[in-house]
């Protein structure tokens, strides 16, 4: 069985945010694999994806603060700046981070550990709408 | 042909270490497909997975220098520290490195380089068991 | 349907290179798919694939200042040194950045977003040829 949806998330504040229930809300036939995979490919490349710590938020705030040091605004040596000072800061991040991650699928549920969520990353100050296109595979 | 099975790991100290042969032997039906792949999922939020040269163990030892030096303990700005200096950096590494990966299988065997192992990335000092859910599709 | 083919790249100076082209090229049989998934896998430990920006080149020329800023050559802790200064970092970009990503295919197209093309990451001096076996699953 093979199943495919774009899902068109709203913009969100940059920063690191769970968006498990609503992948799990639009994607109902989950129930119906005894064993697959999802796989999720965000079609963008300033914004990510994740799968991280799904209760305290201070791990989500922290990883912005960190991945904000480790990828830096106004490097000296950046060329790509016409875009603003966050864009190519927000493409470095995106390839450390990745667009496209794949998850179990085991009797009808994703097959997650207990705190496992699964983020959407955005990069830019204003990123707009996110799309992700995610494809079932199971039986 | 689906085939999914969950390996526990034994707790395994701070660091990197090569797995390939743990993986490989309790998956031998890897030796009936002609073409597919073989997708690893790591169901924890503080370890992560990856693949890398599988001959010099300071590649591996290097590597956890190198992770400590990009994530560091006790940064100013965490704020998730209630659970000890190396969690939030766990976290981060995590994310930095993924949960997931996925292998080509080609008449029969994992159709990885010849200096490619697949390594377990603890980034807890006392990480305890980890399991790894490994889902093989194939023909 | 599955489908798998080894695509051998010419030897490409270090940094970012877009092969997008390359690997639609080589897999023709994409427009037969309506859905599915395209997986590909570098077989090397000092090279990776990553999915980014496919139109200014300052957006490659910055990834590749930027990730040496973040993986510098001759670290004094590094121990694995006998191959040359750009060794152990190839090693340590190819873990953050990766060696496999799989792409969604909707009829007969890689559905990517418009701006995303596929990298190849070449981290070493001087890495000679590179292999990378291209999978695709779908119906």
């Amino acid at each position: 069985m093979w199943l495919q949806r774009e899902i068109v998330l709203p913009a969100q504040r940059r920063g690191f945010h769970l968006i498990t229930d609503i992948i799990e809300c639009e994607l109902p036939e989950l129930q119906d694999i005894n064993v697959g995979v999802m796989h999720l490919f965000i079609t963008h490349t300033s914004a990510s994806l994740t799968l991280n710590e799904n209760a305290d938020f201070t791990v989500r705030s922290d990883m912005e603060k960190h991945f904000n040091v480790l990828v830096p605004e106004d490097a000296p040596y950046y060329e790509h700046t016409y875009e603003g000072s966050d864009d190519m800061p927000a493409h470095i991040k995106s390839t450390i981070i990745g667009v496209n991650h794949t998850i179990p699928i085991t009797n009808g549920r994703l097959n997650m550990g207990i705190w496992q969520g699964i983020y959407l990353c955005e990069h830019r100050d204003s990123g707009g709408q996110r799309t992700i296109v995610v494809t079932i595979n199971g039986e």
